[in-house]
């Protein structure tokens, strides 16, 4: 069977332990279709890990299975699980790393991992990734249900992701993510802007700088001056073409964006 | 249908927006072949990306389909474009991404890429990558013929890419590229250098050092001494054998080098 | 056929000279099965690539081909091999890159590659990877039997590993590799530590630093405090939970790792 696999982890790019990852499914299922979704994810930061997963895995075909690994408690107390979110399948530690995708989707199934008869025979207590995660996601591609897995669970562990601030006539949302072209990445949605009846009279306040306007896209503006549109996830964003906004503007996440009308 | 698909984009490793192009392709054709050609050009390098195209794509199976995504004028009017070169498959923006292939080989077809019909029904104004030229790409993998995709082009963008001076006993280039070893790697190809009788007594000055002789390969200087050779893809460069040149000799990319015999 | 062929070089992420390898060996098998391992080892740094052979390659399918790239001698008289291992199969120059493999597990099969009906046509003095090994590779991949390639050879070269010196009451080893997270792995084995009756009561000395008791998995100490436990490969680490303990203790490859009881 050839069904696909993601594989996003924190191990950074090139680590020989996504390779034993991808060694172990292969042993399994020699077939499966691999992919490396993101293994630049910082290290621990289940934050980003969360964003990465929610903004990159809906794109995928219905019943692609995705593991994510940014598990800082591995080897304690804290579960493992499997989600059905939407069409998609997810392994990953219960620690909020499926979180971001559960803002906007309720999962229609969730197993506690707990069966130990579909892991490896000897399993670390450092690398569950390898051990309990890879060879439970080979399973499932080869047609295993996810209910032999374990129990079912009610709720997964939520973090909570800051939402925007709405006003009559202003919105403040904040930085979630900058991206590698440096752009700072909001979480003000193209729906909470509707409410604007003409955004090229709108401004946007960032780090003390105000833009005018709100752009259609990179090129409208001379290069590397920082302006501010509607990127491609839905979330509005302050970009610099051709430069970065985050080094123009000398901005971090979770810095605030306010936008007025 | 098992085609390849390659990606080359600067979208940087581990890059969201790199998977969501994945997932589209795969959404549309399950059994496409992924291969990541590179996500490292940097951020909007036309060049830089121009160079990658060159180097590594003509080592695929005749029919390979290549999507490369440096893109600085998403979402103006730039157009983007489907061309055949040899006997692969491009899908780029028309600025400039393929001009370092169409400077060896000219293209036997060029179609502009405006019929929405094979793109995602809902195109954004920052991401045509994953919106037109990933489902461009899956159809074209598909089966689907080139023509479908809108009217034929007569050329397309070219950027002007620099040539050595060619004198009587000299040749005069400069460093185009460093790869990831701090090889400097200059225009100077080995055709140019069959003028000379013999190499062991030619020159090559960079950055105010002078190398004697042209060598064979790296092992044949000591250890972090500078060394002129003709490398694998036919140019001439300068190395450092288990060192950077580009670090030994302080050098960047459009530094003079210049061959005397 | 759908062999795997998984690559692992010093070319660096993204490097185009990784994708001529990937086209070369398609080009011949294109049903090969690639998976990139890692292209992250050091520029040159063969120990590095042996370190990650070892940590990797045993976890996939039985008859894999692990092209590995780090070649500094390339073009001189050193060998390329062709090496069964184990149930894993290997092609890589004869300069020690096997060599941490084959600390565990004797080669069950040396062949020296050096039969140029199998290469490309023309081969560069500087670019083997794609030259000899990724068309040798890319032919296995299709059946053809190692013995081909060129005549047996008794043993490969082979690096000096430092042991660690076992006293009565302590083990004197050192670091031999730093993760992705900062993790400082030593060469101390989980098998040499169970002279150990109370794992509580032993102490760990690094870099003037002495943590007290062997945990059992990150989680086992507040956040950033150094720990000591048996990693995922057998090995005794120390880390730092939700920090880099590289970066804490301010520790590199080579330093001394004392266990005493």
């Amino acid at each position: 069977m050839s069904a696909i696999i993601t594989l996003t982890t924190d191990f950074g790019l090139g680590s020989p332990y996504v390779a034993a990852m991808k060694g172990v499914i292969l042993s399994i299922n020699p077939e499966a279709r691999l992919v490396d979704l993101s293994h630049a994810v910082g290290p621990q930061n289940v934050r980003q890990g969360a964003l990465v997963l929610a903004e990159a895995t809906t794109w995928f075909p219905a019943g692609t299975i995705h593991v994510g690994v940014v598990d800082p408690g591995v080897g304690t107390q804290r579960r493992i699980v499997y989600a059905r979110i939407g069409d998609q399948q997810y392994i990953a530690p219960d620690n909020g790393l499926l979180s971001r995708l559960t803002l906007k989707t309720r999962p229609s199934q969730i197993i506690t991992v707990e069966n130990p008869e579909h892991w490896l025979p000897s399993v670390s207590n450092t690398f569950h990734g390898r051990d309990i995660m890879a060879p439970v996601a080979a399973q499932l591609s080869l047609g295993m249900e996810p209910d032999r897995l374990g129990p079912p669970l009610a709720a997964l562990v939520e973090l909570d992701w800051p939402q925007p601030r709405i006003e009559s006539n202003a919105i403040v949302g904040e930085v979630v993510w900058i991206d590698g072209f440096g752009n700072l990445i909001s979480n003000v949605t193209e729906g909470m802007l509707t409410a604007i009846q003409d955004r090229t009279r709108a401004t946007v306040g960032i780090e003390g700088h105000t833009l005018r306007g709100i752009d259609r896209t990179y090129g409208d503006r001379p290069a590397n001056t920082p302006l501010a549109l509607v990127g491609s996830s839905g979330y509005l964003e302050v970009s610099a073409a051709g430069g970065s906004a985050a080094a123009t503007l000398r901005c971090e996440s979770g810095a605030r964006v306010t936008v007025r009308w």
